[in-house]
This record gives C-alpha cells, structure tokens and sequence, in this order.
C-alpha cells in the first residue's frame, strides 16, 4: 500500500510499503480521503522537527471505511464509515481528570505523534472511531475535523443567538467558524485580506472586509451600532490580526486565540482590564464537539463544495501540499487514498 | 471645612472651602477616613490629567457618617455609618443592560469624575451609600472599597476550594487578594521582590517567593505537585509580573489581570492556545462585590491592622501621599478627614 511521509528537510515522499494486520484493540481502516491542515505544512516545513519523529506518516482529517478488526475489537463491522478523533489523553493526570483531556501535558496525537491517515490502510486504536453517517459523502467526511475546531472555538467563546462576531482570517478554519457561528445565531463579519478569500466569504453569505490599513475598530463599531462585537476569534496568526481582536471587543467581550502565534505578541492589556474582555486559548477538541461536527456536516450545514478546492490522488501528495501553498484561493485540499480496487 | 485639592502639576493643597448643602436626592456624609489608592497617585502625578478636570478633590476608599439628607431622600438618618459605591454607571447602554454597569463606556466614577471623599463633609447621590455595621471601627471600614476589588477579581477567577492561585505583586491588593481567596478555600502563594512586602505576606500565611530571577513556573510547579496553579491574579503591573502570571498556570488556568498595564506588553499566545488559558480583565466592583466585602471586612477577615500601616490627618494629605511613594514597607496610607468639635 502507499503511503506519503516527510522525512525531513521539507521532503515529503510516496512509498509503497507492506501493509500491518490491526493489533489487538486496534482497527484497520481503509483510508478514503485525508484533508491537508496547517499543521501537516508547519511540519513539512520543520518548524515541529523536535516533536515528529521521521520517517513520519502524517494527516489527521479524515474518513474512511472499517476494513479490519483487531483482537478484542467489538461494535463495528467491516464497510462502517468512520472518521478518527486523533486526540489520545493520559487519562492519569489532573488534566484528565477534570475532563480536559485535549490540553492533557501527556497527550498523543494520530498523525503527529504516530502514524497518520496519508496512506491507504491505517490502524488506529478502536476508541478512536466516530461513526459517520451511511449517507455521508466520505470527501465532506473529510471535513469533520476541521468542523471540530471550529465548534470548540464557538463553544468556547460561549456565543449566543443575536450576538455580534468577528472572524479574523478567512481560510478554512475561519470561515468554517463564521459558519457555525451563524448556525448558533450569531451574526458575524469576516475580516481578512486575500480578495479571494473575501470573495468567498461573501458567497456564503459574510459580510468581509479588508483590515489592511483599515481602523477595524470602527468599522466594527459601526457594524454592531456603536458597541463593538461581543466575540473575536483570531484565526491569522498576524500579528495585527492579534492586536485587531482586542480592539473590536465591546465591554465584556471574549477573544477565542485559535491562530498559533509563534512568537509573542504585543497585547493591550489595559483593554482587557477597562473592558474586561476575556481572551480564551482553544485548542482541538473533545469527542462532543466531534460529534456535534458530524451532525453538521451530514445535515448539509457545512459549504463542503465551496471549501474543498483540490483533491489529488495519494500518490500526488507532493503536488498537494504545494497546491495548499500556492496561494489564497485554495481552501481546501484532500488527498484521495482509496484503493482502487 | 477642609479639602485635599490635586491642582495639577503635581501640586496636591488643603484649602478650606465654604461647606455646600447636599441637593435634591444627595446625602451629605461626614467623612471619617479616605484611603489612598494607586490610582489617586497615577492622578497627582498628571497620568490621568485628560480625565480629572482640576482643582479636583480626590478619593473614593471611605468611611463616615450620615450628616444631613437632601430633599427627596429616604431610608438613611443622620448617624448612620457608611461607606459609598463610588461606581455610576449610565444605566441607558447595552454593557448596563447585560448587568455590567462596572464597565460601562459611560461610567461616572466619584472621585476621579467628581469630587471625592478628601473632604471633611461630602455630598454624595444617596444610590451610592452602602451601609456598614453600627460595631464596625471606622478606619477598618475604609477597606471596604479596595477589598471589593479583591472580591471581584476572586469572583472573575472562578476559583474553588480546593485550589492553587498565585498572586503576583504583594502590595494591598496583591494581599487583599491572597486574603479573600484564601476565605474562599485556595491555596495561595505571593510572588513579591519586595522583602519587606514578603515578610507582610508571611505574616498573613502565605507562603511569599521572591520571583528576581527566579525560575517562577518551576517553583509553582514544584509548590502544586507538577500541575501548576488553576488561577494567578497579576496585580504587579511590570511585563515580568504578566510574564510569570502567565507562565505558572496549569493547563485550562485563569489569568485575571487586575493591575493596570499603561503599554502593551509581550503576552505569549502560544501558551493561551495550548494549554486553554484563560485571560480576564477585571475592574472595579459590583454593589454585590461591596455588599460581600463589608461583611468580610465586619467579620474580621481583613487583617485591617497590618495592612493600615499609617493615618494622617487630612491637612497632612501632601505628607500622607509622600508617605505612600516613600517605599515598600507602607501598605496602606489612610487620611483621617474627621471634623473634631
Ligand atoms: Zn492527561
Ligand atoms: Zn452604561
């Protein structure tokens, strides 16, 4: 079977390699489609080179079928479709214990930490199975993960119906917010600068301004009539992006830090003190919020179509990766890992 | 009678002034004692000149009496000891709506906004009295208004029994602070290069870490088994102090920025995404915050006597404001503004 893995020096290479029967409590799944995220190009790029270990299979958005059960493996049959909560806790620590188990200190993470999904056979530990719908296209499948992210951050910025919301940064991640957090109610405006990107924020239905050189605080004022918006999810990973969630924030409101930002930032902590704003890191995501995804996606809530902008065979994951890289219009990558049969 | 008047420029005089009655719906208060807070120092030394409109009669951390009643008033008769809400907000906004008039964009603050209570008799909206007890002395009384403070930046925390909370910076409201948690079941640890402040700390029985180049994320670690602390409560206002505050947190930990940070200070967002920090903003107090810490402080809970490190009486003022600048071991600096018959 073939598989794409980094092996350092930003080389990424497709191997046809024998393929492991499922090991006790494990099961094998035949890969359908994995999705490219950012965090497979930091990797490809070295920036995690202290945590992979290479060779590296990477790619942990996925979906796929059941092909084989290991030992003691009971609840599926072959032919389920299923996609993966990669996110293995400690389940010891305090972490865990207070039921926080995606910022466990001692967590492992499918595709990061172990093998991933950007190969045609993948054995994962059984728990971490999610059944997807018989009806669900297995490419929108694909999107689960992502559709995750983005229902922890809205569920973690605590938004409510009627509520005003800033998404700083309209790729993938942020629209797939600005979607789930107009389906809890709220209204929200996109602010990022690739006209592309706008564009495509605006087909589904967002108001999308460019924040470059703009005085986003006021445009935002005006937008929620004079008060400012009660949540900001900052999702560029700019610095500016950083400073401009701060400053659309009405008295009270709530930042959600989803970007990575690298480095440091300068932040106005007088703000938060004035206004008592609230920022709140999110990261991943719990089985719920997975579960929450996959009722989205299969219900249609999700513009999967607008999103996904690329699929490439396995075998052209190089192609891939650099596809994502070429520039704002593309969203949405999947790598096809069916076994043509 | 007699008045502490900021003129600007650094000049702070005592002027006697003809007394005016109180107006319709107002209460005259004779004041009994006027705390000196940081922020009155922030005024003298011209930081707040854009806001305080000059002569300005400072203060709002009192206790005294009720004198006489405007027209209109109810409830209250002469003799009755109280303290004042020094908070007026709009009531019109939708932050007022939403419950936090504290934050409104709107807010009138007695004593920076209007006249304070450096004065021998103040003339007050009687919506502002707070009633303390018959029993209670009447310079602990004037730590009603900073431990509402702390009662509100413990409430912001969400803290529980049960819990580790560092506080960094050891001064009053670093103390009331580590007090007020500690009634509510934490554990609390002071970080406080200051020894003398340190030794205050230890006094109170908390255990008090000198964080000058010390390895302050590892003591925390070391002083909660590995974990880290649930909650750290910034009250120092140097970048070092947000540093630590951030950096001793256990994974999903809650940072309230109490202290005022006049420039934007290199925050590390990485760490807020991966382990759920969680960063608010706090300021000021809720009539409940008052009503809460007038019990505290009438229960005996406030170690009034070692935090009151110095009185003056009021034509002393300019004496009492050096006494305050004059080094770490002054805590709190009270004005005893007592009309003596
Ligand atoms: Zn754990
Ligand atoms: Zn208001």
């Amino acid at each position: 079977m073939h598989q794409a893995v980094y092996e350092g020096d930003r080389r990424l290479r497709v191997i046809d390699v024998p393929e492991t029967a499922p090991g006790p409590g494990q099961v094998q799944i035949d890969v359908a489609f994995t999705g490219i995220c950012g965090t497979d190009l930091h990797i490809l790029h070295g920036d995690m080179d202290r945590r992979v270990t290479t060779p590296a299979v990477l790619g942990h958005e996925m979906s796929g079928t059941v092909a084989r059960l290991g030992e003691g493996v009971a609840g599926w049959a072959t032919g389920d479709p299923v996609t993966v909560l990669p996110v293995l806790p400690c389940g010891a620590c305090r972490t865990c214990a207070a039921g926080h188990g995606h910022v466990c200190p001692r967590l492992t993470f499918l595709g990061i930490d172990s093998a991933g999904s950007m190969q045609q056979r993948w054995n994962v530990p059984a728990q971490a199975l999610v059944r997807l719908p018989e009806t669900l296209d297995l490419a929108h499948g694909a999107l689960a993960e992502p559709t995750a992210v983005a229902v922890h951050d809205v569920r973690r910025s605590g938004l409510t119906a009627g509520e005003h919301a800033v998404v700083v940064g309209g790729g993938p991640v942020g629209l797939l917010i600005g979607v789930v957090a107009r389906h809890a109610g709220a209204h929200v405006m996109v602010l990022e600068p690739s006209p592309q990107r706008r564009a495509l924020a605006d087909r589904l239905g967002f108001p999308a301004a460019d924040p470059t050189g703009a005085d986003t605080a006021a445009l935002v004022e005006d937008w929620t009539g004079g008060e400012g918006a009660a949540v900001a999810f900052e999702v560029s990973g700019a610095a500016a992006g950083a400073t401009a969630a701060v400053h659309v924030l009405a008295p009270r409101g709530r930042l959600v830090m989803v970007a990575i930002h690298a480095t440091p930032r300068e932040i106005d902590l007088h703000r938060f003190f004035w206004r008592e704003l609230t920022m709140l890191g999110a990261r991943l995501y719990s089985r719920d919020d997975m579960s929450t995804a996959v009722d989205l996606v299969a219900a249609g809530r999700i513009p999967a179509a607008d999103l996904i902008t690329h699929v490439e065979p396995l075998h052209r994951a190089g192609e891939a990766f650099a596809a994502l890289e070429s520039g704002a219009g593309v969203m949405k990558v999947l790598l096809d890992c069916a076994v043509r049969r």
